[in-house]
């Protein structure tokens, strides 16, 4: 590619067609700032460099508070202030875990990690022969039978045909936030999940899992994509293969911990509030960039642009900094707690949990007539090519807002990278583009400066 | 993010919206093929790693379309061959180029490369003291009595303000394209050139200049943009400052090269041809996977999808995979010559050289009634996030043709990260996401199936 003037006319286009009304030059003002701003990449890169790894509850996480209520404070918000909160940290223990096969040809070692919140498997480990599955159905018709006794192997990738990879996460994730109690009921003594990522490496990818407290609990892990396929293709032939695995992890008891919320009051009706929030606990395995230190960066950009461009909203725009998204959502249930308690009105919640690859647009989920006119908010956001607007249902921090009656919104970016991080070590500062991490920002801002303005759910 | 069923209603609320047709029915068939197949992936890998850096007329570049030809020959079109031509191969020369400063506290080298197409500085190279501008109208102002004898030093910016960094590219590219003979104008013994780049970081970005042959030749060498900051600073203090540099480039005499041509014979008006082109040569520092390897892949699945799918065109589908796009654009001009003499009908033409990152629609040259047409095929594209559909003026390759009253269409992909890449030796097949180049692949086969079947330029 070569041509030195590229015809690409869609601003132009834009202006002409709508005219160059105050709200797309404020607009226009928030990325022209965003873009040449170097505070994003530079509060993102503190935080994953400074505080990787921020499971809801460690020390690492109280560090990451820290730095992020410093570099808030700094963008001259009216109010900065902790919400205490209790969180269940997990730990994956600091002896090696070990993943070994053995199969006929020896034995080979899987790369691995526990899945958040397991038990562990105690000093010895547990060894078995395995029973490959790829849904709970089939692990049904197994039953007690053939699977007492054993490990069993969920191994359903998520499927490719889906344009958006987030809908195979979706559809893929049962198996390691369920499986291990499902298994669990037909008397396995482990489980073995394909790690839920669409990249075809050797990189484990962890998360969640939920124990049912009516049934046994055992402890489950996840092995990286290609470990999957080959155990799979080996398990066609050696049905004798044994799976050996030893996890060190616990699950702690509780400790204190904190949501950030930072304001800045609204002009003229300062007690309805727009939640703006991101959270800033991660797995431990990586630095938590894409998931969702630059959730935490989207949102702190609100205050820092509103503040330089002296965008005075009518309304609060209160930024949550919410601790605890992976695990237990105890941040996100004492704000929504609070929130009640206070009788507080949250005119919408915001919520950016999708990473930061290109931004193509936004999720909404209100009713009419509210919804149109959010609907039409993608005119303003056509000249910087986001056009996806669509019955969302928010992100899981403001979710309990839901039962308050409060429109919840959430950022959608591109996916189809999203899941190569996901969870993983690969989630580093290195994993965010500059420019991506900037347009997101000031996507979040504009929108937040629309629904205010234009009084998107009402006078 | 972990959420494990997210709304995502897109697809179904297209199919409610539009019904279920045929043609959305082929779109899907495509889209899902192309999401599973390896075929994509490893075309790419192969044409990068066993032919990287293919500057036309160069040896790789003649087995770089030996691998490509036989690799369309598997897909089964009716036709492969080859159509000769001239290319005039530039070569950066096998001794060391080197690019030095002295400033007040010593020597420092700069990460550079010499532009392509540019004269050598002879074995001694050149040293002078330099003159910074960042625009030709500067440049002017200095005049004769500013720059006669030194280096001049071109040190515009891509402005980061515009969204598509493809539109920052054109601003800023007459710099490497003109600023040699601009300079040479006004007595200026050689030139130093801002890489063509968002990124910020020691690598340089080749790319074309062009003399004017009406004034001397000087050589010209591209720097990194943190190169191109640290010198402006210290000049800013020093401009005592000199630079020394020697490049052993060469251009060299003409040599045999070859377009590749592939046809799907059209069902029922073969004599109607749909061109479908992208470039196989590349800068001589990279791999060229984004440019434009990743362009040949594009077209190519057009054909390996339609034999698959069992799509027949009613009109002849031509894959074009044109040589020496970077340079001269013989590989162009020959095809445009040759549809003339032979008086063919071309019905359309599209071009693939924007890189493969996730794409977000498609240009279209055309005028009404067929604009109408093509802008309405975005419904189509919807359930695939595809909706930049806009007034273009096609690609370097077809572009000759548009005399000959030929609708030119282009893929337009993200350029957020192309940039990074483009003309340097990041642009690896690394560089490259499987996923996005088959959403590529598949959106470029989706598009030539619905202009052909929907008759968007008129039956």
């Amino acid at each position: 590619m070569k041509k030195i003037i590229i015809p690409f006319l869609t601003v132009f286009s834009y202006l002409t067609c709508f005219g160059q009304d105050v709200d797309s030059t404020v607009i226009r003002a928030i990325y022209d700032n965003e873009l040449v701003s170097d505070v994003p990449v530079n509060n993102l890169r503190t935080l994953c460099k400074e505080a990787p790894g921020r499971i809801a509850g460690s020390a690492i996480s109280l560090k990451a508070i820290n730095i992020i209520e410093k570099a808030i404070m700094k963008m001259g918000p009216d109010t900065v202030y902790l919400q205490d909160l209790e969180t269940y940290p997990w730990s994956r223990g600091i002896k090696e875990e070990a993943v070994t096969y053995f199969s006929k040809n020896g034995k080979f070692e899987l790369h691995a990690l526990a899945i958040g919140g397991s038990i562990a498997t105690g000093d010895r480990g547990i060894k078995s022969s395995i029973v490959e599955v790829d849904s709970f159905d089939e692990l049904k018709k197994l039953g007690q039978k053939n699977v007492r006794g054993r490990i069993v192997f969920f191994n359903q990738p998520m499927n490719p045909e889906f344009i958006n990879p987030g809908r195979a996460y979706g559809n893929a994730g049962y198996q390691r936030v369920f499986g291990a109690s499902e298994a669990a009921r037909y008397g396995a003594i482990g489980v073995v999940v394909r790690s839920l990522t669409l990249a075809s490496n050797y990189e484990p990818h962890t998360g969640i899992l939920r124990y049912n407290d009516s049934i046994a609990k055992i402890p489950a892990i996840c092995i990286s994509t290609l470990d999957a396929d080959s155990l799979s293709k080996l398990l066609k032939t050696d049905s004798s293969l044994k799976v050996y695995f030893k996890t060190n992890c616990k699950n702690l008891p509780h400790a204190k911990s904190f949501n950030i919320i930072a304001e800045i009051k609204g002009s003229e009706k300062p007690k309805e509030i727009i939640t703006v929030g991101a959270h800033i606990d991660s797995w431990d395995v990586g630095e938590g960039a894409q998931d969702d230190g630059v959730g935490c960066i989207h949102v702190m950009e609100v205050i820092r642009l509103f503040r330089e461009l002296g965008i005075k909203p009518k309304r609060t725009v209160r930024i949550v900094i919410f601790m605890d998204e992976e695990m237990h959502q105890t941040g996100a249930k004492k704000y929504a707690e609070t929130v009640k308690q206070k009788n507080e009105k949250i005119y919408a919640a915001y919520e950016s949990d999708s990473g930061s690859l290109l931004p193509l647009g936004f999720g909404c989920s209100t009713e009419e007539p509210a919804y149109s006119k959010f609907m039409a908010l993608e005119k303003y956001f056509r000249p910087y090519e986001l056009h996806e607007f669509y019955k969302g249902d928010g992100d899981v921090d403001v979710y309990p807002l839901k039962e308050f009656g409060v429109p919840l919104l959430n950022l959608h970016p591109d996916q189809q990278r999203y899941f190569d991080y996901h969870h993983s070590v690969s989630d580093r500062f290195e994993a965010v583009h500059p420019r991506e991490l900037k347009l997101c920002g000031a996507a979040t801002a504009s929108l937040i400066y629309l629904i205010d303005k234009l009084d998107i759910f009402g006078e």
